[in-house]
C-alpha cells in the first residue's frame, strides 16, 4: 500500500443528499490518511451497466492499491453479497451485483471475500445504507492494509449482467450505443482492434446518417460535422464537432451503430 | 485534534460557480493540512431547514474534532450572528440562524463563541459572502488548534427554527415528510422510538395510500410496492420498492403521514 | 511549492461521466501528496468566457504555489497549443485559448512553456482527452517541483478573446451582465473602481427597472427588492434581496447594465 493511499468513490447517491458525505466521514474515521477521489456519484438511480461502464473507464487510471468503493445497488436489504476482491493491482468494494464486468474482462481476480467479519463494519448496519454502514468501513480498513482474509471467507465474482457483442452482418459489424457523456458523444461498444477501425478504412453509419466519415481527432472536420473516431475509451464513439451528437442525431444507450467494411 | 483535521463542508453555493472552490482555497491557505469533505452543497437556495436536516444526519458520521464549515445564510449582511461553537465532540462554523437546530437535540453545546476577532478573518470581508472571508478562516484556524475563545466574546446558539413534532390523533399518530431524497423515498419527523415502530406492528397511510406495510428491508417486498421503514437516519421512510415514492405518490416535504396504532 | 501542493481543477467535463475522476487518478499516481480541490466542473460545454470569468474569481483564494489546472478546450485535437505558465505565484497548467484572459489582467505572466515533452505525458495521448493524457500528469509533474523548462520550448500566451469593456454614454456608464449565479445574481464587468460606484451615489439600471437603489449590503431593503451592490469578485451585481435577480428580471449574460451618474 502506498504511503497516502487511495480511496476512489462511484455512486448512484447524487450529490443533493449527506450519503457520500457520510460515506467519507466513515472513511476519514477508520483511515485519516486515505485520500478519497470521486469517480461520480450520477450514475442513474440503480442503473449497474452505467456504473460498470464508468468503472472500467476510470480504472486504468488510477495508481496501484486504489480501492474503488462502487455503490450502485438495487439489492440492498435482499441476498445479494458485499464483497471485497483484489482486481489487478487494486480492490474492489461493493456488492456483488455485476459492477466490475466490464473491469474483469482483461484483469484477474485474485481474491474475493464476504465483507460479514463486524470487526470491520459499523456497529449497527442499516438495512438500507450499507455503502455507509458496510461499504464505507471496508474500503478503510484495506485502505489501512488489513488483509482481505480478514473481512470474511473467500468467495468467487458470481454476478453477471448480459452484454450485448458487436456482431456481424454481412460485411458489416454491428455495435451499438453503450454510453452518452455530457457533452453529447456516442461511445459505442466497438473497440479500437476492430479490424476496419485499425485499419482506418471505415465508413459508420448510425441512426439515419450512413457513411459518417472515420477521423483521428475533431480538427479534421469542420464544425457541425458528425464523426466517428476512436475516443478517450479506446472504443469507437460519434460526435458532432463543437456539437452535442446525441441531441443532433436523436439517438441514445442502445441504438444500433454499423461499420461498414465495404467503404 | 487529530493528525490530520478534518472539515465538512455543507452549502448552499450549488458547483456551478466558484464559490465552494474559493472556500477550499482560503482553507487550504490557512490550514494545508486539513481534508476537506463535501456533505453536499445542493441545498435549496437559503433552506435552512433542509440544512439543518443534511447536517444532523451527516454529523454522527465524522470523526472527532471534525470542523463542520455549514453556510446556508440567507441573513448574509444583515444583523444575523456569525458563530463557532464546540457541539458534542466536534465544531459549528456558520451563521447563527437555526441550521444546527437537529444536531443540538441531543449533544451538549459546550462552548460558543462569536466570529469577531480579524486576527481570523480574511484581511477584507465582502458584505455578500461571508462564507469565504469570516467562515472558511475561521473553520481552518479551528482545525489548526486556535482555542475558541480566541475568535470573540462568549455567545449561546440562539437562533431556532419552529419544527413540526409528530403528535397524537386519537391512537394514532401523525407526523410529516422532513425531507425527500434522490431516490425519492419520503423522510419522515418520525423517530424509530415510536412505540408502534419498535413493536414492529404499525401499518402507516401516506397520501391515499392506507395500510402500508412495515418492513425491515427493502427485499421484503415486490419491486414496485409501496413500502414504510426504518431507514438510514433512524426515521420512518415511505419508499417505493426499485422505483420512487416522491414521484409515484405525488407527494413531498410537509406531508401527513400517520402511523396507524390499530393495526 | 509548499509541503502539500495544491492542484486546483475547473473544467467543463461536469460530474456525470468518469472524466474529472480519471485526471485525478492520474495526478494520484505522479504525486500522491498533492490536495485537489474543484473549482468547478459545471462550466458550461466549450464556453471559454464562463471558465476565464469562473478562473480569475478563484484564483486569489488560493496559496502560492497552486497549480491551476484548467480544461475547457472545445479547440481539442486542433492546432491550439497546450501550455503551463507561471502566472504571479501560481501556475496555470491548460489549452492557450484565453482562459487566462482575466487572470492575466492583473498578474504578470513570468514563464511559459509548450508541454510537448512526452516524459510528462501519459505513454499515450488520446486525441479527444489532453486533460487526462497531457494536463492532468503535467499538472501534478509541476506540483512535484518539476521546473517549467523542463516541459518543453518556451512560448508566450497567445490567445485572447474579444472583452467588452463598460463604455461612456453621455454621463452614463454602460455596462453587461458577466455572469448570472446559481442565485440568479447578476455580476457584471463593472468594478468598484468605477466613480460613480466608488461615491457610493450611483443609480443602476437594468432591463426595464430604472433607477436601482446601490447599497451596502443585502439587509439594507426588504426583501424581494432589486438592488445594485458591489458583490465578492469586486464587481457590480444587481439581485433580488432573498430572491432570484435573473428570474425576476429575465436577464441574463450579455445584457446591458446602466450606471446613472445624474442620480
Amino acid at each position: 500500500m502506498a504511503s497516502r493511499p487511495v480511496i476512489a468513490l462511484l455512486t448512484d447517491f447524487g450529490q443533493r443528499d449527506h450519503y457520500v458525505g457520510a460515506m467519507k466521514g466513515v472513511v476519514a474515521t477508520v483511515c485519516p490518511e486515505a485520500a478519497t477521489v470521486d469517480i461520480t456519484h450520477e450514475i442513474p438511480p440503480q442503473d449497474i451497466r452505467a456504473a460498470a461502464y464508468e468503472l472500467a473507464a476510470a480504472w486504468p487510471y488510477f495508481p496501484e492499491g486504489t480501492v474503488f468503493l462502487a455503490v450502485v445497488d438495487p439489492g440492498v436489504g435482499t441476498r445479494r453479497l458485499a464483497i471485497a476482491a483484489r482486481i489487478g493491482a487494486c480492490f474492489y468494494v461493493g456488492p456483488d451485483n455485476g459492477t466490475t464486468d466490464l473491469v474483469v474482462v482483461n484483469r484477474p481476480v485474485a481474491e474475493a471475500v464476504l465483507l460479514t467479519n463486524p470487526t470491520y463494519t459499523r456497529p449497527s448496519v442499516s438495512a438500507t445504507f450499507e455503502g455507509r454502514d458496510r461499504f464505507a468501513p471496508a474500503a478503510a480498513w484495506l485502505a489501512r492494509g488489513t488483509p482481505l482474509a480478514s473481512f470474511g471467507s473467500a468467495t468467487t465474482l458470481s454476478a453477471r449482467l448480459l452484454w450485448t457483442e458487436p456482431h456481424a452482418s454481412g460485411e458489416d459489424l454491428v455495435g451499438e450505443i453503450l454510453h452518452v457523456d455530457r457533452f453529447g458523444n456516442l461511445v459505442t461498444n466497438i473497440d479500437r482492434r476492430c479490424a476496419a477501425l485499425a485499419a482506418g478504412v471505415a465508413r459508420i453509419s448510425v441512426a439515419d446518417r450512413v457513411g459518417v466519415s472515420l477521423v483521428h481527432t475533431y480538427g479534421e472536420a469542420p464544425e457541425g460535422s458528425v464523426v466517428a473516431l476512436v475516443g478517450s475509451t479506446d472504443r469507437l464513439e460519434i460526435a458532432v464537432v463543437g456539437g452535442n451528437a446525441a441531441m443532433s442525431l436523436g439517438v441514445g444507450r442502445g441504438a444500433p451503430v454499423r461499420v461498414l467494411k465495404g467503404a
